[in-house]
């Protein structure tokens, strides 16, 4: 047979989806927004619900060499929160669906989903299915997450406009360094059965690698401020990616200063250790979870105000392009070089 | 370490998933069914929203020696629009999450992809949400359906009263024997490497496995005769383990006729051939995605005269057991013996 073959890698994740799911028709009337924000959104006049789904595989997405089960399931719950907060929604429900290789004990499970129950707990939301199967080699987590939106408040990734105040929440680039070093220690360790390295001064950067948490919060606050951003999006391929994403979605251009990117002093130590340029980490690294919104510049002095919020930028016209104004004055253009797991 | 090691063996696929998800605690007003039927069901005052999940691995859930990419996408979908039907709901939105190994191309994803399009055109459901991500081995698919249900008229399993009809839609075992088929061909070509097998006079069979149907027309006709079942599933596992289910749940016995399980002739003939009990695949094969339901016996003559639906025994108190009764006039107990793909 001489059947066309197209490499996936020709296109990248976005690049792929875009291609599997355009010219999409949209059938029913309960659905509000399909593909191409961080969660889909129907409408049930009362409410309006928000839908998330991610699918974790071992060996891609995860590595049980360094992280332990309960704190898996905790970040595997924690991710799809954050992504109904970056609706401006609250998440409600989530489903859960394992794919287990015999390897795994009930044991195994029960830790994991300890790790699941905990992130239930703590953000207030219900385990309302589950389903377990085989899998032939590593594990396999489905979560699927429901959330509430108030209708006329949910917020997309495309409604940013000229003026507004880019916004982040919490500090960039911890998670990306987390990661690095337990690679690094990984690799040191290679070979040895206990793997149990001295991470006394990181655990900042662990923490946020391996537990980390959605920006609830956030959320709350701005709220209680009566601020509903312009747009929005949780950071989970990177500050650059997703701006860009922001910018294309809303047709404007997006300015942001290097000094203000918000890092914590361990991220910048262990970058200086890792000999790696400290702002690229923190565009690039990904998985903060931390939000990312733009606010009218009219909230400018309510935004300044709350903890936890630094304000990087401003919405542009789409013809000055994507910028980071570097410390030395210069400018550089903004790429999308975040994670791409099929790269 | 001396850590206690279960294996998963010894609790089983339901057993496994009670063990993990007993005693959860619900929080939200909007949760009104959590783990435990065909789809999770929440309440948002206008309507009702059901949620059903599926995850699907390669050498699991599917063969791809035999099974085309387009039917897999259709199959995938229309199983979950079967659940949500199996709640007396209409099935509206689905999310596709996807692992994809190097070996597939865009093409084979375009094959998938114009599987599930075409099963959300023919059912009316929009597709909402899609990524994809890198998988280390075979293919992972994983599909949240959402579902609208009338209040009031969301059917669980657990309403089965005594006296009510047992009722199935259809015929039983023939996707059992379509499975049966396919394996016994591919040991058979074996080596060989365009897998081309005469099917003919065996295509319901093969139909019946590689692109079963969601019966939507059965939820219609039920609604139009002014019928709600007291309790329904669909028939994934098998028709006994279904039943035992809702007996079960329902806290009712179940008494069935042999004579009375609908099989259709292709499947009788094929279970000759193999020299199987052909009983023992119509109630243990698995994959028909019938419906069984129960209703009043008030509503017998109505049902009766309903096409393609079977009144196949009756609800017992619960101290009389489940039991096939046989063509012989003998007794046997039903047993789950129905697919677990933990085993």
């Amino acid at each position: 047979m001489d059947k066309k073959r197209t490499e996936i890698s020709t296109l990248g994740e976005f690049g792929l989806i875009r291609h599997l799911t355009e010219s999409i028709i949209i059938r029913n009337e309960s659905t509000l927004k399909g593909v191409g924000d961080d969660a889909a959104v129907m409408d049930y006049k009362d409410k309006q619900v928000l839908m998330t789904t991610d699918l974790l595989l071992e060996g891609i997405h995860f590595d049980l060499t360094y992280v332990p089960l309960k704190h898996l399931g905790y970040k595997s719950a924690v991710v799809n929160f954050s992504d109904i907060y970056a609706m401006n929604g609250t998440p409600r429900q989530i489903t859960v669906s394992l794919g287990i290789s015999k390897r795994f004990s009930i044991e195994d499970l029960e830790e994991l989903y300890s790790g699941i129950r905990l992130a239930c707990d703590v953000y207030g939301v219900d385990l309302v299915g589950g389903d377990t199967s085989a899998s032939m080699t590593g594990l396999a987590i489905s979560i699927t997450c429901l959330g509430e939106g108030e209708r006329g408040k949910v917020v997309y990734r495309n409604g940013a406009r000229e003026t507004d105040l880019i916004c982040v929440s919490g500090d960039l680039g911890a998670a990306y360094m987390g990661l690095q070093l337990l690679e690094r220690e990984k690799s040191v360790f290679k070979g040895e059965k206990d793997f149990t390295p001295d991470f006394a001064g990181k655990e900042y950067l662990l923490e946020r690698q391996l537990k980390p948490e959605a920006r609830k919060d956030i959320i709350e606050a701005l709220r209680k401020a009566d601020i509903v951003p312009t747009s929005m999006m949780d950071i989970s391929d990177g500050l650059s990616s997703e701006l860009l994403h922001i910018a294309k979605e809303s047709h404007v251009g997006c300015h942001i200063y290097e000094e203000r990117i918000p890092i914590d002093y361990q991220t910048a130590v262990m970058a200086e250790q890792f000999n790696m340029n400290l702002t690229t980490a923190a565009l690039n690294g990904g998985e903060d979870y931390e939000l990312l919104f733009t606010v009218p510049l009219a909230d400018h002095d309510k935004v300044s105000e709350m903890k936890g919020i630094s304000i990087i930028g401003y919405i542009t016209k789409p013809e000055l392009g994507n910028y980071l104004l570097g410390r030395d004055g210069g400018e550089v253009e903004l790429k999308a070089q975040g994670w791409n797991s099929l790269s």
